[in-house]
């Protein structure tokens, strides 16, 4: 199936917005096993669009077209459409109902607008759109496929999903995909690749895994296609159960779960609280732990010890300690660890000290030295890392590194 | 002039990457008086690459090309262009030259790959790429001009900004257009509008402003038009203060400097140390605060109190005020930034309490009450924010209100 992408849009033209759509719905058809020919972007007027239409039907079986169905804008698409098809328009009394038990639901009045809505290009199928006022629409010529869908990003992702996506995998006899994400952190993207080998070499070509990391994260998404969803889903459920039995202490969560809420629902489940001494993070980690409502339950709070006196005074770290091995040091943040835990009186605590960078850096402890520490009332545990030169995303990877280290203390230490 | 942006690669078709040249390339154009006839994405083959530009050349009198040009995907842009317009390659030393001398520069050694990569489509006018290996090049043909750029976004914003833009106003005797970006904090877009109509209503055709408002923050980018650049300037820099002085408490600086360096410039400035105590925000104040080097010069670090015996424990907050006043409020906030300024012995502290939501709010006091104190060894400031329900959008808005009321505090009480 050879699929075009037309968006219409002045804003996308003028560089107001990036066109999201199409690169969503660029992913979605190529992951589903269409090729797409090209995708193209027209302004809101008749002829630019009438230009574009031409163009894609010259490359593909079917285009898909996104924008310009709302009612602000004189709905330019579906009058050119009917024109392109010589379609008369009629109103379509259902469209409108679904308009107007919208706005009822809004408690809001509908306007002349919202009827204009309701009048369809005859021939054309109209695909029921849940999200909003605008319906698709579904045209056949010979032998080509012309959708047109509003261009309002979670609208059409409904219709692409719910409505055009079904239709046009059946028609072109294409299996669907069935996706589920591994969401896993501690290792890199090639560790991962190397300790699940001997059960990835052994997929069938009809199993397709996408690595995608993100600063000491990665995500492992895993499509099956085939016609019978029964099936496919039972052979994406094994193959998910293999991966993680393969590398249980990575796999943290499925399906896009962040890892702070992961950490939240285990801290909460194990009832147990937490508090933070953050350095050089700044904050980070604690913003990120509080990011997700109901973080009160577990997050008693933190002390920001940016200079060395506030380590001291408000954190008990020991001058001596500082003076000898010096604010970045694994005595210094064990110290400061179990000095937020005293204060702070929670069950868990967590500290990190390190040089963020881009400057800051010795011989012996250059930019991008971070040490960790985890205690509890028996046990404290360190960590070190040593990263790059950029600031934020140093930032950023101790943070997700610091939550996962959580995650591992919590199940070691916590789980039933 | 009509131009057309022609973007070349599979990556931008499979969705695996956003097309931001694109929308970079529209906003850069459209600024600059050029209308934009389309963006189209073509995939990294011949026949697509020639149908995409054939479809160009008929609706525009330029066409922009990026992608397709580095040393792994063999070339095939230029191959490509080459073919089209029938002509021969030759060795193009001083490319050689240029990718020889960044390598050296690099300390690595160049490639065969690299020396394919100087062979240049005779005709073509060599636009010399500071930024990377492969150069640009500029065609014409029947009174179109074509001009192809690598796809890698520095490289090609460096093409356009010094070779490709200034070549075509002057062909097509476009006047340049100045920008300057005016940043503001404080107020909404429309008071501001409101703030400097009898500025603004004054303005010649020649001059543009845009208004970039987010969450508490608005960036006014003011440009003119004009072909003798040294009036242009002139009358740029007249506006600029008019607006300026319209507002004075409004505008904290120029140019897209964040409010967090602003205010680091001027606590260093003045030589004034800061501490803060955070509870809604969770940390993600001081994060903005530490987010770049140098801040340890005035930030002190903080206390994340999330629950109210940490409120009373480490920040002094009386029992009676906590059960009499709660922890929303102006009493609370008070002493929370009266007790981290004794805690840490900043010069300054600020303290936030509130609601983020979406859940958790009274009939009093509803999802998205904040209170903030600000205060010194003298004198306490407090103020009160009412925002939506979003969690995330609340923490936001609030770590801007927090930095611009703190910029507004240091000016007042201790500017020189």
């Amino acid at each position: 199936m050879k699929v075009h992408i037309l968006t219409i849009g002045d804003e996308i033209l003028i560089g107001q917005i990036i066109n999201t759509n199409a690169a969503w719905m660029g992913e979605y058809m190529t992951t589903r096993g269409a090729q797409i020919t090209g995708i193209t972007t027209v302004a809101d007027q008749k002829k630019s669009i009438l230009a574009g239409l031409e163009y894609a039907l010259s490359l593909a079986d079917v285009v898909l077209i996104s924008g310009g169905l709302g009612p602000t804008k004189d709905d330019i698409t579906k009058k050119t459409l009917a024109d392109y098809f010589g379609a008369e328009m009629y109103f379509h009394q259902e469209t409108y109902d679904s308009i107007l038990s919208l706005f009822a639901r809004f408690g809001k009045p509908s306007t002349e607008a919202h009827k204009e809505q309701a009048f369809m290009p005859k021939g054309a199928e109209i695909l029921k759109n849940k999200k909003g006022t605008a319906p698709g629409m579904w045209f056949e010529k010979d032998e080509k496929i012309i959708v047109s869908m509003p261009g309002v990003p979670y609208e059409m992702k409904y219709l692409m999903e719910y409505e055009v996506g079904t239709k046009l995998f059946e028609r072109f006899s294409i299996s669907p995909t069935i996706y589920r994400t591994i969401m896993t952190a501690g290792e890199g993207e090639s560790r991962i690749a190397d300790k699940i080998s001997n059960i990835t070499d052994k997929f069938p070509s009809h199993f397709k895994l996408a690595f995608l990391p993100n600063l000491g994260t990665v995500r492992l998404r895993l499509g099956v296609e085939g016609k019978d969803a029964i099936k496919s889903k039972e052979e994406l459920k094994i193959a998910v159960s293999e991966i993680t039995e393969a590398i249980p202490e990575l796999v943290y969560a499925y399906d896009e779960m962040k890892l702070e809420q992961k950490l939240m629902e285990l801290m909460i489940d194990a009832k147990i609280s937490l508090s933070t001494a953050e350095s050089c993070t700044g904050g980070y980690l604690s913003h990120r732990l509080t990011s997700f409502s109901g973080s009160s339950a577990f997050f008693k709070g933190g002390i920001i010890a940016y200079s060395n006196d506030i380590k001291h005074k408000e954190l008990k770290v020991s001058e001596k300690t500082l003076k000898n091995h010096g604010a970045v040091s694994e005595e210094t943040v064990k110290e400061m660890a179990k000095g937020v835990l005293a204060a702070f009186g929670s069950d868990l605590s967590i500290s990190i000290s390190g040089i963020a960078g881009p400057t800051g850096g010795t011989k012996e402890k250059p930019v991008g030295t971070i040490w960790l520490a985890i205690c509890n009332e028996n046990l404290t545990e360190t960590y070190k890392l040593q990263l790059g030169k950029d600031r934020l995303k140093n930032i950023e990877y101790t943070g997700n590194y610091a939550l996962n280290a959580l995650r591992r203390f919590v199940l070691m230490n916590y789980s039933k």
